[in-house]
């Protein structure tokens, strides 16, 4: 048990977090009032190498599910979101940033359509489930709103398939990029996601029964000892360097989707009404003042980055780096960081100002890398 | 800088934490997306006696501040409470359980009216802002909805009225119990309630500032050295015995406030209109099937309440204590459950099953003690 992190119920434990304390976690963190492993035994950067070479096990359980269905199960998620809604399939996951009246990103979850009239928002850190449920209450929406007994467990790494492949059969390797099939379990029926956290590919599978968790987690936990599995967790070196935005890191509500890069995810013609549209509409007519840039600055390693660092050109702040660390493959410190537009254009010199109040040269990057 | 917790921009700092650290925190726990201090050097047992003898500065930063405002802003805060919001007054408290549609739980935030127009929600551990946005969207109510810059400092003890009155003045004496006025500091003015998350008395300062967090910190600290201040936290002990319910331990969204003790805040008669109030009629109609309960359990001490412990008399399950500690006056373990309703009448004897599997046998009391 962490030491630094107080238990209690309002932060809950997830079906795996025995399994997890039994394969020495160092650390937590707290999504969606829930905890997320942050660390084991190695270190990031071992960790990061050994995803990239293997297999990994994530209890991702913290990724709530946010369930709306019934007639206007569609209407509700089109109303949240300004990528269009009506051109998802069954068995389709869809990314699908979540904004305000004003475009202010509320969250930027995964959208699963488990059926013509039933939804899963898979969450990002924030109570998304509260403002579904007012949006529905004060429109009179014909919808039920809840949180499925439902655990993400991420598998991934490039031996990700072959190792599911033997747990669930050869079915698994049909699963097309970000979409889902139905796997048996114990005798339930299971969703299974080519998706997750990571650049290296793999699964994330749906446990809808927290009592299956421990046996879930034992069966691939043993299967995975011939593709040298071990356990982990969304990897910040990995994750910077494939671009991977985090919400309430590189984006909050002050911030909205084209600002961050997901401008092919916002269908602004007017076919899709939302809120916000006019508010998105304004702001890519007048044009982005700032936007999400990678950036790569030398070393010595950079510490945690656990307040945004300030980034320079000459004497003027043009952005912060809400997301760094050290790359172990590219020998330099790389972030991310909006940028303000007369310098986001790759090969920008810039400086960073650390906490320990040196400043670092480097430049804005295009990402992944 | 605490080793289970990772930092990241995510979980935001406060404008104490700097101080927070210097004065030896031990471990964290995350609330709205903020950092709460939950342990300095001295244990929680040493904690509880100081608390109860002298006055202790407490970083309740996340205790973050849904500020309301604009002509619907009481009409949108009455759709969300059972409590008769008319009857508040500017520069009063109000402790407002907040449900939906069906009575259950958001949050129990304390209201504070600071004009007629504009109210804040200091909220306990749920993304409120998110609740309110989308009724007051999917509504069309006019009001304005934000989180300002607000971060509470709590004065807590015997001796903290004495201590502010050096800092702030005689006046601080006026200020009625859950009342609030303003105060000058370093020429601002400032926001002081009499009010907080213990039974020993004291006062929170909402100060509106980040910039100012230190400088109010240290001159706080100063004048308390001729008080025996001492950095603290919401104490486990002393809520319990003082019967304080904390979101998302004794209540979720699966429960009510009619079973939480929480009657006399429920205009249930049809004056007041707000979203639960049919369920709510429903519920009371029918009677509350389980209800709040202290209890108190024998020894050895128990350990951390991580997980619910279950509550039997004879082989029947009739609650779950939800937090738990040892009393060290009482020299019993104490803890807050649910329990049915042929099983609530204080004596009422009971065994509590603790995660080593021993059970304790114990008895429903009265709170607070």
């Amino acid at each position: 048990m962490a030491d630094g992190l107080n238990m209690s119920r309002r932060i809950r434990r997830t079906p795996y977090t025995d399994r997890i304390e039994q394969v020495g976690v160092r650390g937590f963190s707290v999504v969606n009032h829930m905890l997320l492993p942050k660390a084991f035994e190695r270190s990031v950067e071992e960790d990061y190498w050994h995803l990239r070479a293997h297999v990994q096990m994530w209890d991702v359980s913290c990724q709530r599910q946010v369930q709306i269905a019934g007639p206007d199960a569609e209407r509700l998620i089109q109303w949240m979101t300004p990528r269009r809604i009506s051109d998802a399939k069954v068995g389709e996951c869809y990314y699908v940033p979540l904004v305000d009246h004003q475009g202010g990103m509320i969250n930027d979850p995964v959208l699963l359509k488990i059926d013509t009239d039933r939804f899963w928002l898979s969450i990002a850190d924030s109570d998304v489930l509260l403002y579904a449920l007012g949006l529905a209450l004060g429109k009179g929406f014909d919808v039920e709103i809840d949180e499925p007994d439902v655990s993400p467990l991420a598998i991934q790494g490039p031996k990700a398939e072959a190792l599911l492949s033997t747990v669930f059969g050869e079915r698994i390797r049909d699963i097309g990029f970000f979409k889902f099939g139905w796997f048996e379990f114990e005798g339930t029926s299971q969703l299974i996601a080519r998706s997750g956290y990571s650049r290296q590919g793999g699964f994330e599978i749906y446990l809808n029964n927290t009592a299956l968790g421990p046996a879930l987690w034992d069966r691939i936990w043993e299967a995975g000892q011939a593709f040298n599995i071990a356990p982990g967790c969304p990897n910040l070196i990995e994750r910077i360097e494939g671009g991977l935005l985090s919400y309430g890191n590189e984006m909050t509500r002050e911030n909205n989707p084209l600002q961050l890069g997901l401008e092919k995810f916002c269908h602004l013609d007017g076919s899709v009404d939302f809120l916000g549209l006019k508010a998105l509409q304004k702001i890519k007519n007048d044009g982005v003042s700032s936007q999400i840039r990678g950036f790569v600055f030398d070393g010595p390693k950079a510490p945690t980055c656990a307040q945004p660092w300030p980034v320079f050109v000459d004497d003027e702040q043009v952005g912060q780096i809400t997301s760094g660390i050290w790359s172990p493959r590219l020998k330099k410190n790389v972030g991310l960081s909006l940028i303000k537009r007369d310098y986001w254009n790759y090969g920008q010199a810039i400086k960073v100002l650390l906490p320990d109040q040196t400043k670092r040269a480097g430049e804005v990057i295009k990402l992944p890398l």
